[in-house]
């Protein structure tokens, strides 16, 4: 059997005893969702977050009745509305599975009770959140600086996978353009 | 004597024993910076966090010899470069005082050591993060999915201060538009 993928992570780090295995491995159950399964709905408040093993994750938000997406979650990646989830606030964002995806479920109590008991558990996290951060944070500076061809370039260059992996109208999306333009992005570059 | 910025918002939270307030007092000085004091230049590796007291700081990258504003961090905001910090890489963004600046100066490894001393300091701090990730999420969000006008709307009800305190060539390069633009939405909107 394979092991734990938040242990693996983790012990990477560090060793881990068997009874933080065990109690990590018994709080974050590993689940599989069908495509199109709903992680978290507009209006609903966030209880978990989750940590992709396999499969893809788009983040969207409604806007005039249109689906704006925001980000995609695929391997290793963190899904989480942390907004939601600290404010105990309605969702602003939806995540669903463009594809049958397995995933760690972190649910937010089971957290906290880990926390109490394993102190050290909560250093990888602080660890964990402060890298997310980093992330978010880059890639707010990226959309803010870079034009849509240069936003396109750089997810070419970061995450090739997608490219293929989800609809162009998504990519398009996702970039803040308009699917007409990524064509004449994707034709000009390749001319 | 005003209590220390980090004392009182903990405080808030819980109370703290008067080592634990000596102690973050004593790791975390207040420092007050002229206009134009950079905190981080593009090219240096971050070693310290702030968080604002009073005064404004401007997040910049240079894109093609032109600084593109990417954030303002005033009153109560962290200002931070979390990738540059924990992956020891040099820093792509600036942070400089647009006005006379007074920032708590939070030092990493004196957090580190912290936390070993006062484990729950570390929660506090966890804490914290996961909210400015919250933040940084949804602001990304907006960026994505709003217009420019939108996103102009959005900053004069959230930070009405900004508007009247930093040039509006900064304000126009955050909202990711020319100044001409921004003078015509603001003549629209006020028609």
């Amino acid at each position: 059997m394979n092991e734990h993928i938040l242990v693996e992570i983790i012990s990477q780090l560090t060793t881990l005893s068997e009874e933080e295995k065990s109690d990590i491995e018994n709080s974050f159950p590993i689940k599989t969702f069908n495509k199109g399964t709903y992680l978290l709905k507009e209006g609903q408040i966030a209880r978990d977050a989750y940590l992709v093993i396999e499969g893809c994750v788009r983040e969207y938000k409604l806007i005039d009745g249109e689906e704006k997406t925001t980000e995609f979650y695929t391997e290793n990646q963190s899904v989480i509305n942390s907004s939601s989830m600290k404010d105990q606030s309605p969702s602003e964002i939806n995540f669903v599975c463009t594809e049958e995806t397995s995933l760690t479920v972190l649910n937010a109590n089971l957290e906290k009770k880990l926390y109490e008991k394993h102190p050290r558990f909560e250093s990888f996290c602080r660890d964990g959140v402060e890298q997310m951060m980093g992330q978010k944070h880059k890639k707010l500076t990226e959309f803010i600086t870079l034009k849509p061809e240069q936003r396109y370039l750089k997810l070419q260059d970061e995450r090739p996978d997608l490219i293929n992996r989800v609809p162009q109208y998504y990519i398009a999306s996702y970039l803040g353009i308009k699917p007409e333009t990524l064509s004449r992005i994707r034709k000009k570059l390749m001319s």
